[in-house]
């Protein structure tokens, strides 16, 4: 890969009191991470500093006030300092309005950027929603914000860890309520995202498993019959526009099957069937107690790529140097893999 | 361990169109299964020749008429042939009412003697819905049969493969239906029945999980109100009993900190959430295509020890020497675990 081929991604600080700065800086120190993208960091120059100090590591990025700035130094790290979170009024690990604000600004900064072209691709440390709420953001959380920035109403959560990609029908609902969002016009829509997604990762002829909602998938309609009336019928629409879906199977052997090479991702159709299924095989012990993980978030359906890592501010590790930058690290590989240019080739 | 403290199990022959009689014999032949128990096999000689046939493999049991006959053979592999299975009459590897009533007749004989006192416990190999149905067997598996033979209401089935335990508050309902059965009652009554079980299984003080049944445990209220409502109490009440339980924890979590070794077990709200986890981290490539698993199945509730293969009767394989029978071995040495004098202490 030349130099010139490695895109320019906005890596958004997170929640400036969690362990968003310092999965940042950690990340951005290795060789992997630099060898495939220009990193722009959207944050504050402060509290990078103080991460850096955390982790005992040296942190010299080039301030810049404009992403085309960025481009003229392709060999640096580079920062825009949005200068919104004095370290003196943000102590770490605690939640505050003050964070909440300055974490929000990043990522309007960074999807503007995105949206303009300015960078190729979008990668989020995390935010707390508690702290967000407290700054009065009208969203809960990242995808909700983007999906809004970006003018998207049907958006789609992929987790992926090593060799497993799974998205989801529903998400952060209630289950008796997810059920009831389990429409057939709905797992299409998650199917194709999926299936455009595989193709910007790189599968060529995407072979998609979709997970029924009920034991054994239903049994034939004896234990519910969402898989007869919405997943089966939207599987053969996908079939019928030429995706490689198969479905619905059984939700508990799925992912096993996904696991051995047998399907390129799963379609789930509830939040935690798919993260059971990833966070159990993925998630490890880490040296600072705690469960570590290489996990990334991708939000399927906008216009620009974002990733994110899989999980949050972990205030009770933060300033401590001890935060695992794993997820960061293939949360930005990934990234700049989904924003090369020859990543998404139209369908044949 | 001397030879008398092996404990007499029953081993049912399963399905006599199925991958049953195989992974019997097979799992008979290992050296570690005969020094861990004396096997009674309830089943049909014709069939297990055949099964032996299929696998190039030398069976020769020792004919009984009484489970206290087996009781003077120590050394032998015991078999009560039912010859209710003619082969010639149940072709490998096809449903039929035969095979299914001939299925049900060594459940039915097991049960007695495991009742009576004359067997420690009970191992099943696999059967098929159908063929029972077909036979008009009035249950639609073993559990019911086993629940309504032992005369109890409150039984739960719990999922084991290597360090994982995880029993289940629901298992074949439809989800929506599951989420109406997740009560205090219910979940109080299966963190009784795992504790008994692990305490069986040689866990002195068990450390339970219990699993929340919506996305992050409903996130204080705000993704179902479940937890708050019926498993928050449950778990209050356990804990007022003296049982190490702790939750509701958030679903996609909990299972990789009882990997990690936080836990001896889980409790899992519905058949996925816990089936998802286990068979995830369980199933592996078989050699004859399709997955294989060394997981068990162990129904808690009961008066008698009973174990159970984690597969069904894989008709597909039945036949060809091929079906593994590490689940069945596995099933073997816990029901020898369970059932061995010393296994049950009276919690302090």
């Amino acid at each position: 890969m030349t130099t010139e081929a490695r895109p320019l991604l906005a890596i958004t600080m997170g929640d400036p009191a969690g362990v968003g700065p310092e999965v940042v800086v950690s990340a951005l120190s290795r060789r992997q991470v630099r060898a495939a993208c220009r990193p722009l960091v959207i944050g504050e120059a402060r509290g990078l500093r103080r991460a850096a100090e955390a982790l005992a590591r040296r942190f010299s990025p080039k301030l810049v006030e404009t992403a085309s700035e960025a481009d003229e130094h392709p060999s640096r790290i580079c920062l825009l300092d949005l200068a919104n979170a004095d370290p003196e009024q943000i102590p770490v690990g605690a939640v505050s309005a003050a964070a909440g604000r300055a974490a929000a600004a990043y990522i309007e900064e960074a999807v503007s950027l995105a949206l303009s072209g300015e960078v190729a691709g979008l990668v989020t440390a995390p935010i707390n929603k508690q702290a967000l709420r407290l700054a009065g953001v009208p969203y809960p959380g990242h995808t909700e914000m983007l999906a809004a920035r970006c003018g998207v109403l049907e958006v789609a959560m992929m987790l992926i860890h090593g060799d497993m990609r799974v998205s989801h029908v529903t998400t952060h609902l209630a289950l008796r309520e997810a059920c009831l969002r389990v429409t057939r016009a709905r797992v299409l829509s998650v199917i194709r995202l999926t299936e455009k997604a595989l193709r910007s990762m790189g599968h060529l002829r995407p072979r998609i498993a979709v997970a029924g909602l009920n034991p054994h998938a239903g049994e034939s309609g004896l234990f519910g019959e969402e898989e007869i009336r919405e997943i089966a019928p939207a599987v053969a629409e996908a079939r019928s526009a030429g995706i490689a879906a198969v479905g619905p199977l059984p939700p508990d052997t799925v992912f096993a099957r996904h696991r051995a090479g047998e399907f390129d991702a799963v379609v789930a159709m509830t939040h935690d069937h798919g993260h059971i299924a990833v966070k159990t095989v993925g998630f490890s012990p880490g040296r600072a107690g705690g469960l570590r993980s290489a996990g990334v978030n991708v939000t399927l359906g906008l216009p620009i790529v974002r990733t994110s890592v899989d999980h949050g501010t972990a205030f009770d590790l933060a300033g401590k140097g001890l935060a695992d930058p794993s997820s960061m690290v293939s949360a930005i590989l990934l990234a700049a893999k989904m924003s090369a240019p020859a990543a998404a080739p139209a369908r044949p």
